[in-house]
C-alpha cells in the first residue's frame, strides 16, 4: 500500500460491546452500523491516511442522536470521531483509535435563509455548493469556496475553518460563523454566539470551536452570516515566464490597493501537467495567474483594466480578459483540469497547504525546487497567491519513496517557518501535520491548547490523536 | 454619589505588602505607584462604576514588566486588573478586588507597518486614532472606529472586541487581529496566531483572547490585518418623521444589496437634545440617518444615488448629500454634537449597547418608550442601525432614581432577548452586565466559560468579578 497507517490506543472489546448495544438501544439499529465491511469506508478520508476500521458508525439524524452518542461514549469510554463528507486532506475525520464514527451526513437541511438579516441557519451535512446555490437564488452570497465544494459540507468546513480562492477578498469560514449549536463530549448541548451581526457577550466560544477539527465538540447547527451577491465578476488570465514575474505582478496589484476576489497561481510543473491533458497553454509560460474581481460592472471593468496593466508591466507574456461566460469558462479550464492532471502524474500525491508572506512566494518556490532536486521527489505548486496560501504537492509511486516524501515535507515546513509562514492555511493539522506543530508553536502555546482540550474532553475521547503531537512526536 | 459601587473580596494586607515590595524590587520604584492619591484615578473608568482604590499601580513599559507583575501576583495571590485608557462603558478596567492595576499606556509604539503584506504590529497602548492616521498615510486602512477613538487604545479595543460605525461593512476588532503576544497569569509569555492572511494551525486562541475583557491574559503586542484605504467616501443625511420610517429605509437599502460603510440612526429624543445645543434640524423630524458609502468615485456616486432613492421612497422628509468635505462635516454635526448634548440633559447617563435583528429596531424602540413611561426614567437612542446595534441611554439626576434605572435596564435586556438579540454589541459585559448574562446564555455555556477561565487562571486573580456573575447574581 502507498497509504500511511496511524493508530492510537483502542478501546477494550468489552467497552465496544457495551457501547454498541447501548447505541442500538438508544438510537435504533438502523442508525448504528457495526458490520466491518460497512464500517471500512470510514477508516479513510481524502488524505493518504489509513486508520483502524471503526467499531461502529452512527448515522445521526438529529441533535438528540448526537447527544445520546456522546453520552454513551463518555459512559463507556469509547472514542468518537465526528465525520461529514470525509474530503479532508490531513486525516481529521479518520478514527485513529477505532471506536465510534459519528456521521452527520443525514442532517443536511437548510433550516432558514433570512434575506432581511442576511443569515442562513443550516444543519452540518448541507453540501457547501448547494448552500451557495440556495443563497444566490435569494441575491445573497456565502463566500467560502473550498475546492471540494461539490462534495464537502458546512459542518466539515466549520470544523476545519475552510477557505478557498475567494478568501483573499472575503476571508475564511470563521468570518461567516455567527453561532453554533454544539454538543460536548458527555452529551451536553449548548448554543454559542448569536444571530445578530455584532455581539460580544462572553468569550468567543464560536471562534474557538471553528477550526477545532472535531476535537472539542460536535456541531448540530450553524448560523452563518451572508453578504450581498456581487452583481458582476470580471476574469483575467495572465501568463508569465516564471513564478518570480507572476509574484511581481501580484505585489503590483496589492500596491495599487486592489482587492481581487481571487488570485490563483499555477507554477511551471502544474502547467506542464495540464498541457499533458491537452489544454493549450503558451509553451514559453512558466507561471499562470487567474485573477477575478467582483462588484458592479464599472468597478469590475476598471479593476480588470488596472490589473491587466500591472501584469503587462510585470512582463506578462500574454493577458486574456473574458468578455462573456463562455470565455470565462475557457480561462478557468487550465485551473479546472489541474486536479485530474496532477493525479495522472503519479499514483500518490500529498497536497500541503502552507502560507508564507506574499513577498516570499517566489523564494519559497526556489527552496521547494532545491528540495525536490535533493530528495528526488517530484513537486508542483499551485494555490492562492493573494493570501500566500500555496498548495505544494509532492508526488510518488512506490512505498519505498515515502521516507523521502516525508523528508521533503519536513524541509518544506522548515523553509516556511524561516519565511515567517504557517503550517496550514485551510486544511488543518489533523494527524499528518501534528508531528510538525512544534516547528510553529511554542511549548507554552501547545500546553495551553492541550489544557483547553482537557477542559472540553477530560478523558480525551473526542477525535483523539489529532492536532497535538503525542509525546514521542514532540522531538521533531 | 450617583455612581454605583462594586467590590470583590480583597487581598490580605500582608499579601499586598509583599506584592508591593516584590514589584518595587523587580521593576524599580518609578514603575510602581502605591500612594493612595496617585492610585485613586484607577478606581473608575468611563462607566458609573466605582471600585476600591487599587493597592498598587504598575506602569509597564515592556513585556518583561508585564510578565514579572503577573509572576509576583500569582506568587502573592494579589489580583491584577489590566488597564489601558479606561474609556470602557461596563467597568471592565476597574479593580473590583483592589490589588494591582497593570497599565500598558507606556507601551504605545507602532513597531511596524508592512505595506506589501498589509499588516501592522503595535504595542497595546497605541491610541486607535493615531494608528488610523499612521496607516492611512501608507494608503492603508484599519476599519474599527469606536467613538472614543481619540482616547482609546488598540489593547483596550482587543480586550473588548470594540466595534464602531464602520463595523456594518468592515466587521469588528476581532476581524483584524491576526496574532497576539500575550502574558498569562503567572508570567508565561506566548505568541498566538500568525502574520499571514490565512492560518488554521491549532485552536483559534487569538479569537478566544479577543473580547475576553482582561480576564484570560494581558496583551503586550498585536499583529493587525489592514485593508486598502478606500479612495472615496460619499455621505448622505436623511430625515424621517419617526424611527419606523427610518427603519424602513434601512431595510430597503439592505434589500438593494448595498453595503454602506456606516448607517447611523438618531431617534427623536436624541434630535431634541441636539436641537437644544443649537444645531438646526427640521422640526418635523423624529429620526435621522447618516449614511456613508466608500469605494471608487463611481461606486460612491451610484451608491449614494440608490440610497437617496430608497430614503425618498421610505418617505424621507429631506435627503441631503454632501458635495465636498465642508458639507460632509456639516452633515456629521448633529452626530458630533450628540455626546455633549446628551450629557447636558442629566447628571448621569448609562449607554447600553444592545443588538437586535435589523427588523426589530422600531419594535424595540416602542418597548423602550413604554419602559420609560412606566419607570419615569428618561431614555434616548442612537446607534448603528445597519447592525441593529443601538445605544439605548437612560438618564438620571438623583441617587434615589438608581433602582428605577436598574429596572429600566433589566426590562430593556428582557425585550432585547424576546427579539432574539444580544446584551452587548461592542462594550462588553464587564461588571455592569454580568448580572444579566443568564438572560442570554444557558447555564451550560456559562459553566463552560467559567471552566475556560479557570484553565487560564486557576486562582481567579486576573480581573476577578468580571463577565461571570457571582452566585448571588445568577438569580436575575
Amino acid at each position: 500500500v502507498l497509504a500511511r497507517s496511524f493508530t492510537e490506543p483502542r478501546p477494550s472489546a468489552t467497552a465496544v460491546d457495551r457501547a454498541r448495544s447501548l447505541l442500538e438501544r438508544a438510537l435504533g439499529a438502523s442508525k448504528v452500523m457495526t458490520d466491518r465491511a460497512q464500517c471500512e469506508p470510514f477508516a479513510t478520508d481524502d488524505s493518504d491516511v489509513i486508520a483502524p476500521v471503526p467499531d461502529a458508525v452512527v448515522l445521526a439524524s438529529s441533535p438528540e442522536d448526537i447527544a445520546r452518542t456522546l453520552e454513551i461514549a463518555q459512559a463507556t469510554e469509547v472514542p468518537v470521531t465526528p465525520r461529514l463528507a470525509g474530503t479532508g486532506r490531513t486525516g481529521g475525520a479518520v478514527p485513529l483509535a477505532g471506536g465510534i464514527v459519528l456521521s452527520m451526513m443525514g442532517m443536511a437541511k437548510i433550516k432558514e435563509i433570512d434575506r432581511g438579516e442576511r443569515i442562513a441557519v443550516v444543519e452540518p451535512g448541507i453540501i457547501t455548493g448547494e448552500l451557495h446555490e440556495a443563497v444566490e437564488r435569494e441575491g445573497l452570497f456565502y463566500p467560502p469556496d473550498p475546492n471540494s465544494l461539490k462534495m464537502c459540507t458546512i459542518g466539515g468546513n466549520v470544523a476545519e475553518n475552510a477557505g478557498g480562492p475567494r478568501a483573499f477578498k472575503y476571508g475564511v469560514t470563521r468570518d461567516y460563523v455567527l453561532g453554533l449549536e454544539a454538543v460536548l463530549m458527555g452529551g451536553t448541548r449548548l448554543r454559542t454566539g448569536r444571530r445578530t451581526a455584532k455581539g460580544v457577550t462572553g468569550y468567543d466560544v464560536t471562534a474557538l470551536l471553528t477550526g477545532s477539527e472535531g476535537t472539542l465538540a460536535v456541531f448540530s447547527e450553524a448560523t452563518l452570516r451572508l453578504v450581498p451577491k456581487p452583481p458582476e465578476v470580471g476574469t483575467l488570465l495572465a501568463l508569465f515566464l516564471d513564478v518570480r514575474a507572476a509574484a511581481e505582478a501580484v505585489a503590483a496589484i496589492v500596491a495599487l490597493g486592489l482587492l481581487p476576489r481571487c488570485l490563483e497561481l499555477l507554477d511551471r510543473a502544474t502547467l506542464d501537467a495540464v498541457r499533458d491533458r491537452g489544454v493549450s497553454v503558451d509553451e514559453r509560460a512558466g507561471a499562470l495567474l487567474i485573477i477575478e474581481v467582483d462588484g458592479d460592472a464599472h468597478a469590475c471593468e476598471r479593476g480588470i483594466e488596472q490589473i491587466g496593466e500591472a501584469c503587462t508591466q510585470a512582463k506578462a507574456l500574454d493577458v486574456l480578459v473574458a468578455q462573456d461566460a463562455a470565455q470565462r469558462a475557457r480561462l478557468w479550464s487550465a485551473r479546472r483540469e489541474m486536479s485530474p492532471a496532477v493525479r495522472a502524474l503519479a499514483r500518490r500525491k500529498i497536497s500541503e497547504d502552507i502560507v508564507v508572506p506574499r513577498r516570499s512566494i517566489a523564494p519559497l518556490l526556489d527552496c521547494v525546487a532545491r528540495t525536490s532536486e535533493k530528495t528526488g521527489i517530484r513537486s508542483l505548486t499551485y494555490g492562492h497567491a493573494g493570501d500566500g496560501n500555496l498548495h505544494v504537492n509532492f508526488l510518488w509511486n512506490e512505498p519505498d519513496e515515502i521516507p523521502r516524501v516525508e523528508a521533503s515535507i519536513e524541509q518544506l515546513f522548515r523553509d516556511v517557518m524561516s519565511f515567517g509562514g504557517t503550517l496550514s492555511g485551510e486544511h488543518g493539522i489533523g494527524i499528518l501535520k501534528a508531528p510538525y506543530l512544534g516547528l510553529e508553536q511554542s511549548d507554552a502555546l501547545i500546553d495551553l491548547q492541550v489544557r483547553l482540550k482537557r477542559t472540553f474532553d477530560p478523558k480525551n475521547l473526542l477525535n483523539p490523536g489529532k492536532i497535538f503531537p503525542a509525546a514521542g512526536h514532540r522531538a521533531c
